[in-house]
């Protein structure tokens, strides 16, 4: 397929942008080239496509099922149980419908953790997603259940290989407080031998600091440092709970980081993420949204300005995580953080790309069009959403828009009916 | 005008909701009365117009000309200046976008407070929405622009008579740090003779409070409670900086507050709306926006969303603030500090109704419509806006939506051209 997008405002200026297959073959002015699809950017500012560095798509299916509550009472009480009944066609229904809200509100890539690796898959294959997907691993410290993780974890990196370029395996050990030391290490080992990147959620709660404490007499960054743990194929959700030694140990190692500002207030994680000290740190910072059971919403629009708010507010400085930062979070950070060639609009960079309609009440007037996409806009104001050069949505049109909410509900209703 | 709304989703039931002039007539199953407009609200929820509380319509002129910078700095560097520039003609149309933005975002009222209010007024009255708008009483302690405004004053509420029932004049003293002691006693006397509302940022900041101190040896509440300032028609935005003892005051004197979330993150105000406190004070607290230029957004979905995380992040308290807590303020708690006979679905009451589209991805699923509409939602759900009993919104479709744009576009670019 090539895509060819006339006009469109690409940093302050008119541009054509030239897709051909999944990349950007050229970017210039007066492109004449012929090209399958031709789209009139006029009106639009070219922007790249939103990456959501911490997901777990098919938790829509729970959205507003078990909100205003503790999160260990969310998780043990409401969230677990219901998780438990979950079949591989429920989570790529729930997962289907969180890859139309993405689309639609302008991710174009997202890094899931979740049960049945399949069912997530399918759904970001099928919706023209890109993908990085980690199926849990969660062994209870139960031996057992460990050398079960493994042999699965063994077929499923086998097994995605079926999916093409745009999906991605990942491993996905759900916590240092869920996962032994041992499947810790043998996932680590499993994941550089075969180039894949690791998600789990570090230091979100002060119990969990609490917990490493008294059982290891390490805070967590330390446990997983001596564990041989940290490495640059790390990708770690939340990072609220650090100091200055495990923001050393993080950067020494090369660990992403992914900040998820709106979970975070929502279920009292009780600390602010340490942006500053971070970035100072040099370490790479992405956006995510947690689940639509902790947001509960995938709007990456919506979760920059929820961050930048957060950093000034709980720092005191107005300053801080200015609308640049906040948009560099949600592409180019969460790009690196999940080695995907994109999250700018450049030549040879994947075609993932977002036209916002500057039209959009949202986008008026225009004194500044990054501080209009942070602090002013949604979700709403995407008019068109290309992932790996495939035009996903054009005019806010879906093509199977219907066809997936009548898949997701018939599943959603049935898991509380 | 007459609308009949058949099968809407209201309070979990299905009900034809009947309008008659500007109020509710009767809230019923199979009414069958003739109406000239038919609404069908099969899958639709209605739900009360949303009410800005505390808002400066006019200031969508600004957005995104000065972001990340501190309150004084973005003040009296960047937003006075260029105030100082602003016609009533760039005033009409600032607002005009504005009540565009808050149309299409599901807010049927707004209490607004800023210079040149035949502009707002005339905003608000050729957009139907219903307003409160108080012109800036503000005399920097200058005896001679004290006289000026208070004539201004006099002249302003004879002459809004002219704009009927939706809009109402308020005074608006800015603050007690731009406002003489003598000119706050003749607003207080002006006000109650002439039963207006009074409209005042308090105790945003907390060198209002040292400056106050250091003047008058007193808190900002405990001055303007010396002052015989304090009363039932007092609407104070922000108020996050205040002290048990203040609380009682305004408890006592029956003062409404208006909590502004956003704008207190964006703006570094210090300290977070002492909700829980006041709550239990027994005081009315409605929720604002404050301006497109210090928030900047005009969404009140999204003000819910961040009222409700901030809450339970400050306060480490993840059931505070429970969203119904949240939609309560946007709408009641609004409408009782308004003295606005709105804020709720029922019979009599004035016709400011929301149909919001249930087959929005974001309203999906449905196990707890109100978590999707304070923590899901943005103002892009609502379908239907009716205020006053008059259409304003179907199908997302307001009438003069393009003039309004091109007005606007035409003296936002000129304001910084």
């Amino acid at each position: 397929m090539s895509i060819l997008i006339k006009n469109a405002l690409l940093d302050n200026k008119k541009k054509d942008i030239y897709i051909e297959g999944s990349r950007v073959s050229e970017i210039g002015s007066n492109i004449s080239a012929e090209a399958e699809y031709r789209i009139d950017g006029s009106g639009m500012a070219a922007i790249p496509g939103l990456i959501n560095g911490h997901a777990h798509a098919a938790m829509s299916l729970l959205r507003g099922y078990a909100d205003d509550m503790a999160l260990d009472e969310w998780l043990r009480n409401r969230i677990w149980p219901l998780e438990a009944k979950l079949t591989e066609k429920d989570v790529y229904w729930g997962s289907r419908l969180s890859c139309l809200e993405m689309i639609k509100t302008g991710t174009t890539c997202f890094n899931d953790m979740y049960w049945h690796f399949h069912g997530t898959a399918r759904a970001a294959l099928d919706s023209g997603l890109r993908a990085v997907i980690s199926s849990v691993f969660l062994d209870t410290f139960d031996e057992k259940k460990a050398k079960e993780q493994i042999r699965e974890s063994i077929s499923l990196l086998k097994e995605s290989k079926g999916y093409g370029s745009r999906i991605t395996f990942a491993m996905g050990p759900h916590a240092i407080y869920t996962v032994s030391a041992n499947s810790l290490q043998w996932i680590k080992e499993f994941a550089d031998k075969n180039r894949l990147l690791i998600h789990l959620h570090l230091s979100e709660t002060e119990k969990e600091v609490e917990d490493c404490m008294k059982m290891h007499k390490k805070r967590p960054v330390e446990y997983l440092d001596d564990l041989g743990f940290l490495g640059k194929n790390l990708v770690a959700g939340h990072a609220v709970w650090l100091n200055q030694k495990e923001t050393f140990l993080l950067k020494k190692n090369n660990v992403k980081l992914i900040h998820n500002p709106s979970s975070n207030m929502k279920l009292c994680t009780g600390r602010v993420f340490p942006y500053s000290g971070l970035k100072k740190a040099g370490l790479t910072i992405g956006l995510g949204t947690d689940s639509s059971a902790s947001n509960n919403s995938l709007d990456m629009f919506e979760e920059m300005k929820t961050a930048a708010l957060l950093q000034k507010f709980s720092t005191d400085n107005p300053v801080i995580m200015p609308a640049k930062e906040a948009l560099s979070m949600a592409t180019l950070g969460s790009a690196m953080a999940l080695g995907i060639d994109a999250g700018e609009i450049a030549e040879n960079k994947l075609a993932d790309i977002l036209l916002i309609d500057l039209k959009n009440i949202q986008m008026l007037p225009r004194h500044n069009l990054i501080s209009n996409l942070v602090y002013s806009a949604n979700g709403s104001c995407v008019d068109t959403t290309i992932c790996d050069g495939k035009l996903l949505m054009q005019g806010r049109k879906v093509d199977d828009e219907e066809k997936v909410i009548e898949g997701f509900m018939e599943h959603a209703e049935k898991l509380t009916g």
